[in-house]
């Protein structure tokens, strides 16, 4: 019995790493379409979400049977319940990007953001791509190190946050209403992201080291 | 140990209840704040929202521990893990009730969005509170006619977040950069939070009448 619970937790483990993955394609794809005005991969993003939705509701389900069948505590039950909170988040994450895509796609043929701001979104991009990235790796691998960097991605995204909102503010900003729309819009996505990321980060250090302390004792 | 089961089980719902008191406090005086330019509730309700995290986190400990000391199954393991899921949608819409207030704040003395986009406000506050009042209701007294009227709550937060942006984007609108980004970023707060209320709802529905086809299903 204790073998099958050691490879179902184990199975856990794998769909939060394919949930992860999905939602570093999708950020990359989202950014893409976004700096590149390509519709037909804003198109595939917004499309693949539901794979990534029934990830979740598969995670979720094996969470409750673990549950009822080998009746966990400790660590074991600890690490299921936490990871109903990484599935959810991640979920979150894949919703951000499909938000990104939307909006690239709902601007095109035009471009969602104006010139103003293209270093800011670029930078924006790079900084949730990287964090996906980094998310993907601590779930897989487990090596702390990479949580240090998914804090700087967050800290990054939330000084471009309000970088973009500041220049929009500037008073020879001469944007559309669209345009400031769309802006006000994708910063908040990018940094919703952002903690999202830090908040998965901070549940995976949680079951590593077992540190009960400060925000990371949250489940 | 079956009766001391119930009666934990039951400051659960007792918690929850709580959670969405608090909830439908902080979107009453965040709207209040936001319509009246009232400055001093708008730092109440953000003063307020450490409460409602507190309450989550003896939510999420009170479920750990039930399923770790008295190892449920069935409908009461299920409950308990919707718990979770009702508690993290519940301290979400607190979180927007506050970002609510925030935007207020920051506008103050000025209103936080234009004369043209008035009725739009007022009816996004009123839908809001009315849903959040109905969560509570729904959560205390588990009628389900009341889910109805959540969904319906949730339809007119869409259609006015929808024309708040038309608005926005007419020909013939004149508002300042700052009143274009804090419409773009209200109406999507109190969008979120007509889903988020939906999804609490659709839970509640869940557990009382045990439905799992479709999205009540959704743990």
């Amino acid at each position: 019995m204790r073998t099958l619970f050691t490879a179902e937790m184990s199975e856990l483990a794998d769909d939060l790493a394919a949930m992860a993955r999905h939602v570093s394609t999708a950020i990359d794809q989202a950014g893409e379409a976004l700096l590149t005005k390509n519709v037909e991969l804003a198109q595939r993003v917004i499309a693949d979400d539901a794979t990534l939705d029934d990830i979740e509701e598969t995670v979720d389900e094996r969470c409750v049977l673990l549950i009822a069948q080998q009746q966990p505590v400790g660590l074991d039950l600890r690490t299921i319940i936490v990871s109903l909170r990484i599935s959810a988040a991640l979920e979150r994450m894949g919703d951000l990007a499909q938000h990104i895509a939307e909006t690239a796609r709902r601007a095109y043929p035009d471009s969602a953001f104006p010139d103003t701001h293209s270093d800011v979104v670029e930078g924006m991009v790079a900084a949730a791509k990287k964090a996906a990235q980094e998310v993907t790796e601590l779930i897989e691998d487990r090596d702390l190190n990479v949580a240090a960097g998914i804090v700087s991605d967050d800290d990054t995204l939330d000084q471009l946050h309000a970088e973009a909102y500041q220049r929009l503010l500037a008073d020879d900003f001469e944007g559309s209403p669209q345009e400031i729309l769309n802006i006000s819009l994708l910063a908040r996505y990018f940094e919703r992201f952002g903690d999202h990321a830090v908040g998965v980060s901070r549940r995976i250090v949680y079951l590593v080291t077992g540190d009960h302390s400060g925000e990371a004792a949250r489940i």
